[in-house]
């Protein structure tokens, strides 16, 4: 049994989410569907790279990802099926892939991409304001059921996907490393550009780290620990959480709400002496 | 392997929807649940019909879509399972299966329903406020493992199902087209009750259509496009979209907010001189 | 096939439901997953306990219940697999099983338990933060496998379980009973801590029950019914709701809006001469 996931900033309170499902139902009827979530920010396709990176090695080899946050429905941006780190994704050629191509950059196995151009794969006629249901969703149905890869359009070196439009990267300004919010969590724990190999390059994770400051909305936070309760409840704290990510949260609390901040805020890792 | 949708006003924050699932799991192991969405506004039974009219086709021939927005629940309102182009339906009898009907009443294969009267297929006891679980759930678990639709209650000719007592029709004033925003997606687009059918047969749409103005909250669009970047970006459009109904969009940007609509706001399709 | 349901305080607009799903389907391939639900108030361990006591007896026999509301997490609260009523419970030690546990106390099968110390049967390396991945998960998709019981750690007396830290408990002050809101629903009705055989044992209900005054937010509501048309459109009542326990809802409308309640709102159920 196959498994496919879907990422996407649909949200639940449409069909939309549930149409594509009947699709995939109806052409890869022993296929699973998981979602992985439907509550990107509308049209942020970073946000949805970075959740898509952080969910897809929790999955079996096979799993077929497909990722929609498409600003550029319709339009003249292309569309991509990828083979990578033994895992198939389906999405929009618009940067929602470039987490999961950083992670895996030094594979043994490279990945292998296609351009979606093959018609007979989709439903007829293909909406312009929906392909999730018209192309992305029957794609996926074909790959979960055998379909080729290679048979789905011209192939395309995977360096050459477009990346995203947002910049997002981490910075380092020696001796301090700049990133910013990329994503709020249900429970105000702010998810930040800044990952555990760029803390540890930079020494300031690890088991020879040095004492570092995070500064973010004038506020200064002493440490970066790895669980909640390293602080006192109701205290801000800088964790390297679940996703290998620096987050800043508040032991039972709202880190959002304590601080003001919101996706985009900047966020600076600084040495103490 | 039978299919179930699941379309209701619930929501997601309780558990409603995860206990309905229970007693399907329980009586019916084999059967798929989809949810089509739990997001209808509460108690909005057009909202729903036409969500679910959009929805039902793409999924296979036999699935069974249980749709529950009943205010109605516990009291004199009826009851109904309906077998119609190729899918079962149970709802309660209060005009949620209207835009169904609508959209099939051509068809060489008529429509048949009964009422759900027979109680020896709930669950025991009724709570007279969650039918969804102690009926139609139950019931639609039945029509998954093959009960037959005749045997859940008395038959009832499909013309004489409760209408939806929302007015929405959309209504023609020679030259113009009226309707109404219905539904409002989580982009912020505005679907009308307006369809491509309607559109075509006063010249509105297809190959031949005439020039078209769109008015509502005292703002003028023209044209009626099928994607969203026939517009410059963060512009207002009218498109049909995915279920074949006109919407209003902001290509890559949210249409209620910019526009300030809301569910009921009067939309007409004008023809420019 | 066996049956895992999910009830967090996780939300849906990130991914961790869907990673729990990917470890899940990874390991337990065969298992179905349900969502009981992810909406419970974020750290809301008395919610949690009150919405997994109302759904899991609509699940079949042997079903395993995985309910992660962890403000602990990382902490030195435990963690516990139970067997009760022929169902499976995994959750952190904080108090959420004990509806649970009151509702089967009297059972002639007692429950069992054991604390999650097998640490082969977690994923590796435990994140502090995010043990519904790394620990609940999996150990959920061992039970699932037939993984036995009482290798996932040492036992415990189910009656040294924690007890939710909320003061939650109905009280007696003859002749009045009082509780308090403990949940708004979608609807905004008012679920509250009051559940039938209280009501009964003091004759607020049933059969011979005496008439009876509901009062909160400086208003009063006459009488206890079973269905929400008991009184006219838009009329507030009391009634004893699916789950067993007293709501406070408006007909067709929205008891928390016209109310102005809200979770912790003292109720009290008096007779009236």
């Amino acid at each position: 049994m196959t498994l496919i996931t879907l990422l996407t900033d649909f949200g639940l309170q449409d069909e939309y989410v549930g149409v594509m499902k009947g699709v995939i139902a109806t052409m890869a009827p022993d296929a699973q569907v998981i979602d992985l979530t439907h509550g990107i920010d509308p049209q942020d396709v970073t946000q949805g790279a970075y959740l898509l990176a952080a969910a897809y090695p929790y999955f079996p080899a096979g799993s077929i990802h497909v990722a929609v946050v498409d600003p550029g429905v319709g339009g003249s941006r292309r569309m991509v099926a990828m083979a990578c780190d033994s895992h198939f994704f389906v999405a929009p050629d618009n940067g929602i892939l470039d987490r999961v191509l950083d992670q895996t950059r030094d594979q043994v196995l490279p990945a292998t991409a296609v351009y979606l151009e093959n018609q007979d794969c989709f439903l007829k006629p293909v909406s312009p304001t929906f392909h999730g249901r018209d192309i992305f969703a029957p794609v996926a149905a074909r790959l979960a059921i055998g379909f080729p890869l290679e048979n789905l359009g011209p192939g395309v070196d995977p360096a050459l996907l477009q990346r995203s439009k947002t910049p997002r990267e981490t910075v380092f300004r020696g001796p301090d490393l700049i990133g910013q919010v990329i994503h709020v969590d249900r429970f105000g724990n702010l998810l930040t550009t800044i990952d555990q190999e760029e803390l540890f390059e930079h020494g300031f994770w690890g088991p020879d780290a040095a004492s570092v400051r995070i500064t973010l909305c004038d506020q200064s936070i002493e440490g970066i620990f790895s669980s909640y309760d390293a602080v006192p409840r109701h205290s801000l704290l800088a964790v390297v959480g679940s996703r290998g990510l620096l987050e800043i949260s508040v032991n039972c609390g709202n880190a959002q709400e304590q601080l003001g901040a919101k996706k985009g805020t900047p966020v600076r890792v600084s040495p103490t002496e």
